[in-house]
């Protein structure tokens, strides 16, 4: 007992040691993008809007959510005891640092990017990875760190059970924050972006990112509220759930092998090793920008693979033999291969179906040639013909890494999948960052030399924004598996005769889940569209205000109030996020508490909320994808180039396209965990 | 023994007599249509160049659909025996018996409708109600008297048993025509209508309608092989199998009690007699259109609810004690009175939808205002939106029937919402006959009094098409759970030990199963609407190759060739359905079949295309028709009325609502149930 106690320290040493190297290599970059130029004195005035915009935003969420936070911790602390309410606190503190602090390197790495492009496209390209690479190393940094630290804290004081069970407060805290940042900070970047776009382009004719167009900053903003502190913000949420799904299933379904508990945590600390050497390479090689990335993630996932095998080894010397089967240690090291491939799969997929080389943009461009109906048609197809792939392969890692190892080896296949985010969050966070530093070179009037580099990395940019997309999803999807079974273990532990237990299809109430659960994922987007329809709506009537006062603005005479639009969205989004927030958690509580419906109910809306969630969250951000995509290869000069006809349909598309993309499709992820950690939470209470 | 039989076949004589009744009522509806004016020479010449389009598409549709019919004769006949492929037949020509003969009495009634027009507006409106109750009293009479003559000639030759499971034989022949109309159908009506648009409307700037689009006959011929004979072959379908289901599932869980056998054909001959009342209510009303057809559903339900009572405490003195449930008269009544009440539900929660008087609609007139995209965008959340309370009602409605009588209560539940269908259909068909009228009256130049009339019955007659989807939908996917439920019961039959049998949703082959049939509606619906996209863009080729040939077709001097249109379109119709009408049964088969998911995942399968296949079809229809209406609603005068640029975007959603609401939503009915047939079917061979 006490060498194993050892040598589960030492696992989880060896992930909180990896994790600190991360955030020390974070640090580092911080202080690399902080030394460097940050250009010239009109970049500074713009950055600067940008940054407050972007702190005051952050702000007033933190404001707002406190007040949400202190009533789940005052409910967990009377329900659950203070180690979960402070693993709450502490999961909340750290999804909110990833998300803030990688904003905030973030708004200082653009205009740097900006000021690199002066010089070229290595130093612009250098400047805008390592700012996104800072918050993939935070990601995942602070995650092991935070679940390592609270575990390896809270087992000798409250024995094993009540430390593992405490750290769902962790993983809700993380919900929440993620969940909000989410959503908020979806509304925001999308009802800036529309706002912005529907005055200034079609009624006034400004381009993008026109320093006339009082929008144009609380559009910049939104960049890095939504794309950059949401998806941070989201990842970390995932990985950290993802972690504790794995503990909790192998502490619940293989209780006699505490290397089960450990394992999850070697694979999230190997990772980081591949990441960070990763995060080197991409900043000295001299391969294109799109090809030194994939390459980078390539090199990331091979190093996983061949580390990932000595480590299983080491940790299953035995085979374990439960009631139902025997895991052995090839059958993990399997499992652990399914979720590496997983995510070199769901990223081949995305790009084929989100970027301009291959058919589905381009059918959607020749669409838009007869009109914005037909362009509208053809992005809903792509996206739904998206989502064959992804599932075909999910059930493919279901079904093996079931078959390998149980319900532990899809824990172990999502954790090995998402011990990749380090490398894949950097890429993804490096978007927001070149699209704003193409709009700060837009707004100071750059050479146009440097417009080129901005706008090539800009679209490098995008095309990976949408690849993450994917990843998240199709890792949220398989992260919250291993929850519903958690759920599943969990109601099981508090029942006396848990043979009645089965969940059967047969049985009216989990259909009647099912059909809830299945309905959540609608209803939340539904919601979620119209927010960005109703705070879009408020941009442009403010827009249209200042130009009616002040006509001098579109002369440039004037110079806009950038920041009333900054505080119109601010308000905005946090005012429309609060129904659809509130909508998972209040369905879970009602279907648990209903007489008529109960646990095995809620059994099968987590069920249902996951199977109508993928598919949806994937065919939204596909055709969102595409529809932006198409738009940039009609602006390359196809069909007719900018101010056809064509090009006017696809600036519907991509209208319609941002919520889905932006806001409905990404904020399903965080929806569908939150839904089953609520409900683990809610088991006990259902006995009472 | 022998006075059951005696019972039971004069309960059957009973319901087949009321079919005779109903198909009687049809004749002489027919007569009075025939012997009505059939208007002027140049009606005439219209109305026969729509028939003879109808005539050749059907036609064409008979012999492409006989190639697949003869396979799966043979199939049935190896696999089933000759009874099983008997009643495949019975079920295949009865289908398309009421969708046929139903078309062809549209298409007669149609131009005396425009004839009437010239009277007065209540001969108009009589002439198209009495073409809609054909269809009506057809698919009821047809369907009580297939399915109630097969069992009752089946039973004393091959015994209860073999009798019952030959019925499945008849489900599949109505699922193979309905699947098959409403796909083939779907795609014809929607291709030509936006491909006449796009080049009518948007490229030459044509009215509706207007004779010199050569595409103006197939978008008419559209109308009724689309609206008309594959929704008349889809709820004949609906009706029948959920009579079938009913009677198997009260023979598979209530073995000692014939009248379980007896009841649902009892239900459906009540519910004849109400709608025979019914219609002649409506033809000698002066009230309002849409008033009068609201009150006759209302008087029909009415008196099956009244007449239901007797009829169930007569049928059951004595309750009925299963393994886990007492099941009583008043249990089996009330679950009656929900399926009457889901009716009623169903058609005010649609009508608010998508009827120009209430918030909704609005909403996306209002939104036109801002653009096309923002159109879309209000559009798509309306239709995420509209999915929530039909949701909620379905689900109490299972709940409730299942509490009050077990599966078998849903089953009648199911059968009772389905005894309105005589009434409800009526409604429906009058919607492409009114259509059709308006075009003929406009094409014939009728004078501005009777293009009043039929616009004003055109109006009516969309609201009515809309409503009657969210029936066809909601009874659709209750009809598909009774199914599932035969499924699960008939797997258990041929099991040894079934206590294995949970489908489970802790198992991964029953969430795998979830997952592949969660995606079936996804891809279907993508590629029904690709299958759209591309049969229009062949007849926007056409169209343009006619008007660049013959310039004199715009100035009136030269006449289209309409007959290469509708030629154009029926061959692509029937070529693009071939992948979406084999997707569903393929996927059963695979599942069946693959040694890793088999029975158990098949299970997952048919509950998972149940959850999303319900969403996407009532999110598809209600925005669709949103759209349209918003349309309308704006050409009434609102936001700037026609020519405005609020109504460019209002039609840029009427042509993405086309596909949504007349080919990819509705054709998800029949997909869902044919999922589950052929799953039934499948289940002795996968114990081979």
């Amino acid at each position: 007992m006490f060498t194993n106690f050892l040598q589960l320290q030492n696992g989880i040493n060896f992930a909180m040691i990896c994790g600190t190297l991360g955030l020390l290599v974070a640090l580092a970059l911080i202080r690399s993008i902080l030394t460097s130029s940050a250009g010239t004195p009109k970049m500074g005035v713009i950055a600067g809007a940008i940054q407050e915009g972007a702190k005051a935003y952050l702000n007033r969420q933190i404001t707002a959510v406190s007040l949400i936070a202190v009533v789940i911790f005052a409910a967990l602390y009377y329900f659950k005891g203070q180690a979960a309410a402070g693993g709450f606190v502490i999961g909340a503190l750290c999804s909110l640092a990833a998300g803030y602090i990688g904003m905030r390197v973030a708004v200082v790495a653009n205009v740097r990017t900006a000021a690199g492009a002066l010089l070229s496209r290595h130093s612009a390209m250098k400047m805008a990875f390592s700012g996104g690479a800072v918050t993939g190393l935070l990601v995942v940094g602070l995650a092991l760190l935070s679940v390592g630290g609270f575990y390896a804290l809270a087992r000798p004081l409250l024995g094993e059970a009540e430390a593992i069970n405490s750290l769902i407060g962790l993983a809700l805290g993380a919900s929440l924050i993620s969940g909000v940042a989410r959503l908020g900070g979806g509304i925001y970047t999308k009802a800036a972006d529309v706002g912005a776009d529907l005055v200034g382009k079609i009624e006034q004719n400004l381009d993008e990112d026109d320093p006339r167009n009082p929008a144009t900053i609380a559009d910049n903003v939104g960049d890095n509220v939504g794309d950059c502190a949401g998806m941070a913000a989201d990842v970390f949420e995932t990985y950290a759930v993802s972690l504790i799904g794995a503990i909790f299933v192998g502490y619940l379904t293989l209780k006699s092998t505490p290397a089960a508990i450990l394992y999850p945590f070697v694979l999230g600390g190997i990772s980081v090793i591949g990441s960070i050497l990763g995060i080197f390479y991409v900043n000295s090689s001299k391969q294109k920008p799109g090809a030194s990335l994939i390459t980078a993630v390539v090199l990331n996932a091979i190093l996983s693979a061949v580390l990932f095998y000595p480590a299983t080894t080491m940790l299953f010397p035995n085979e374990i033999v439960t009631a139902t089967m025997t895991i052995t240690s090839q059958g993990l090291y399997l499992s652990a291969l399914i979720g590496l491939a997983m995510t070199a799969i769901i990223v081949l997929i995305t790009n084929y179906f989100t970027s301009t080389e291959y058919e589905p943009v381009r059918r959607i461009a020749r669409a838009s040639e007869t009109g914005h109906g037909t362009n509208i048609i053809a992005g809903i197809a792509v996206g739904n013909h998206a989502t064959v792939l992804p599932a075909v392969f999910i059930i493919a890692a279901i079904l093996g890494s079931f078959h390998f190892a149980g319900l532990y080896g899809v824990a172990v296949a999502v954790m090995s999948m998402l011990s990749l985010s380090g490398i894949i969050i950097s890429l993804d966070a490096f978007g927001p960052i070149t699209d704003n530093a193409g709009g700060i070179a837009v707004m100071s009037e750059s050479p146009k030399s440097a417009r080129e580099i901005t706008d090539e990395l800009d679209a490098v940019g995008n095309t990976m924004k949408a690849v993450t997309k994917g990843y998240a999803i199709a890792s949220a999807g398989l992260a919250a598996l291993v929850l519903f079974g958690s759920y599943v273990e969990e109601l099981k532990s508090h029942m006396v005769d848990n043979m009645g237990l089965t969940f059967s299809l047969s049985d009216p109430r989990v259909v009647a889940g099912l059909l809830i659960g299945g309905l959540l994922p609608f209803v939340f987007s539904a919601f979620s569209i119209d927010a960005v329809g109703k705070a879009a709506g408020a941009v442009v009537i403010e827009v249209r205000r200042q130009l009616g006062l002040h006509p001098g603005i579109l002369t440039g005479q004037d110079t806009p109030e950038y920041g009333t639009c900054v505080d119109i969205v601010t308000k905005a989004a946090l005012r429309e996020m609060i129904i659809p927030a509130l909508l998972p958690v209040l369905t879970v509580l009602a279907v648990g508490f209903i007489p008529w419906l109960g646990a095995v109910a809620l059994g099968g809306v987590l069920v249902g909320t996951i199977v109508t969630g993928l598919f949806l969250a994937i065919s939204m951000t596909s055709s969102g994808g595409a529809w932006d995509n198409a738009k940039k290869y009609i602006e390359e000069g196809k069909h007719g180039g900018k101010g056809s006809s064509a090009h006017a349909a696809a600036v519907t598309g991509d209208t319609v396209g941002d919520p889905y993309k932006d806001t409905a499709g990404p904020a399903i992820n965080p929806m569908i965990k939150v839904v089953n950690i609520v409900a683990i939470l809610v088991v006990p209470l259902l006995f009472k």
